[in-house]
């Protein structure tokens, strides 16, 4: 039987990107130690104190259907938090709660594209992005931030992609996966300034803006007029460590937010509501909390700058924030992607290539920095090491 | 700024047919005492022992991202538990694990139609239904089960239909919510018949299939030939009392379920895993557990049955499972809404029109069995007083 064309097309044809990863796999089942550093996800789990809190809330009753756009209590919540950090008044009616950051860009999606429309995104990206736009049924169009402009985007291109396509939306993510860039004002505000002139949706997926190392993160939401131009996307995942709970949320004008009540009625019904009691108790621990969660991928990158000063062989694009670091390989004269390979098959550590994500990245290899920290440093070491005897 | 059209329009304009709902929802907040017979869901919560489970499972550690397509327990407890039902063999490649039952629909439509396709549906039908089809960017298109038919769809009817519109799917329930009937193997062998011929996907919705007074469930998964054109969608949310837990699967061909799984990478990203380990620890109680969740409903028909069988102003559709009897209130010279709102007003007992689920059953009404069995049975005998004062 005939599946949609949509549905059968919606990885776009080629790699996926996951060669690497899916070989790293294969080769822990054959009982190889690998080293993983591909993951975005905490080496630790969810902290007990919040799962007493779900299931106390579980135990008390609150099991059956909860209301569709989430509880008061999150989103009024997931309201204060956004309009502290953004400074624009911001209720619960501007926010819908969502199972998790990935069904939160999939409904920004449906609701500024139609079938057929062009949306925007940037190179490197994460790994679902064109996949989320083709399942709109809409044409992903790539932007490529530069590695010679620190993988900042620039407002020039995107404003001639923008007019060229006539595009609906526009997606970015700062912190960025896989770069750990953070976008600078002047970068965001061009990014506005497109938007506006355009008529065109920001669609601003901000998961990792409790890990920023340097500077501070800027929500596009706080700028001139952005309100009402941007779908703000944000999760407990990679905040509190609650990644397995699918719990997210898309903050944005009160009718967006209405019509995307309407479109979760049809799609996902709603959020166990014992969960978002959960989440509730977890963003109520307050930013000292949050600190703690991301204090090892601070710590970590730390400890990576000080290794990687040590040579020449592999560089670390400047980044300010996010669970990653992006490297740049191409002394070694190889891709990203047949690097990766290499080192997997001789040092038995796993890496993404740059590939992964896109035309952009090409060169480079992104490290996650989700293992404890002696096996991480020692890791990172043996990637410098292998690219110095390659590139001598 | 402009959302999608497709967002905009999901609801398809005129009522969407919760008014008395609503109204009786805003007499409760008013502090008025309203008899709820309107809501599909259990009058208890969900089981300790499934929530101890559920907690166990957190706490040791299953808090991370799950595999996207379920867990091999879970799936493979779907998938012996479809297998039994249906004779088909039936592996963990044949089921997807989803967010409850509605996103399972939403993404078997998705997998099954093209923008621009029509998608069949009969009426009376479950609120979403329509909608959820125009989310996919296809065209719904009813087709009447008539009252006269007990609300048995004919499948002379759905040929018609299947040829006219070139259809790429038809959507099914039975145990059917609004009505309570139970297709008999004659429509659903007629049902199997217009698919094969006109090589039309099945999406056969079976989340009541624990809830069966009278025969037998039969999936049309088990029908000749009929495994490779159907799409099951199940839930724990009615078997199990699990509404708010948001659990539920697609059963199918295997390339289907692959294409489905990339889907969900990209609207879901998974089911938590603690849940899931819930859901299987839940199935594992066996079918007696399930029965004891169903016996309310067995129970107040029941005693329904006896009060209706006193009076000739309310006559119930024949129905054989779910937790709703459809009333025909046609003597009473007035529409199923009118009959609900001056029920509501004078005897303060909220039921669903009819028409709010579509136009097959206007003049009737549905009332849920879901309140505590002596209210619900007073609640009963005075729509039937009401009635009768109407009729006279």
């Amino acid at each position: 039987m005939q599946l949609s064309s949509r549905i059968t097309g919606l990885l776009g044809g080629g790699s996926d990107g996951w060669g690497v990863f899916l070989r790293a796999r294969q080769m822990i089942e054959q009982g190889t130690q690998v080293t993983e550093l591909t993951i975005g996800e905490h080496d630790i789990r969810t902290a007990a104190p919040i799962l007493q809190d779900m299931h106390r809330a579980a135990l008390a009753g609150h099991t059956g259907y909860a209301a569709i756009p989430g509880t008061t209590g999150l989103r009024d919540a997931v309201a204060a938090r956004l309009q502290e950090r953004t400074g624009v008044p911001t209720t619960r009616d501007n926010v819908l709660i969502t199972p998790g950051g990935q069904s939160a860009l999939f409904a920004a999606h449906m609701a500024t594209c139609n079938p057929g429309d062009t949306a925007l995104y940037i190179d490197p990206y994460y790994a679902t992005y064109p996949g989320t736009i083709r399942g709109v049924s809409a044409l992903p169009h790539a932007i490529a931030a530069r590695a010679e402009d620190a993988f900042q985007p620039r407002a020039d291109v995107i404003a001639a992609a923008a007019k060229q396509t006539n595009a609906a939306s526009l997606l970015v993510n700062s912190p960025n996966n896989p770069t750990g860039v953070v976008y600078s004002r002047k970068t965001l505000e061009g990014i506005a300034q497109v938007c506006r002139d355009h008529d065109m949706w920001l669609i601003s997926d901000e998961v990792y803006d409790t890990q920023v190392w340097e500077g501070a993160h800027l929500s596009p939401r706080a700028l001139d007029g952005m309100a009402e131009h941007t779908l703000v996307v944000g999760s407990m995942s990679k905040s509190h460590a609650m990644t397995g709970s699918r719990c997210g949320w898309i903050v944005g004008p009160v009718d967006a937010i209405e019509h995307l009540t309407n479109l979760a009625t049809h799609t996902t019904y709603g959020v166990p509501g014992y969960i978002q009691d959960a989440a509730l108790f977890a963003l109520n621990q307050g930013t000292g909390f949050e600190t703690e969660i991301a204090a090892p991928f601070q710590r970590r990158r730390l400890l990576a700058q000080d290794i990687l000063a040590r040579q020449n062989a592999v560089s670390l694009v400047p980044a300010q924030g996010a669970m990653y670091l992006m490297l740049d390989v191409r002394s070694t004269g190889m891709s990203g992607e047949d690097f990766a390979y290499a080192l997997l098959e001789k040092h038995h550590i796993a890496v993404m290539p740059g590939e992964s994500f896109g035309t952009a990245a090409a060169g480079h290899i992104r490290v996650a920095m989700t293992i404890e920290d002696t096996r991480f440093a020692q890791a990172l070491a043996t990637v410098c090491d292998f690219a110095e005897s390659l590139a001598a």
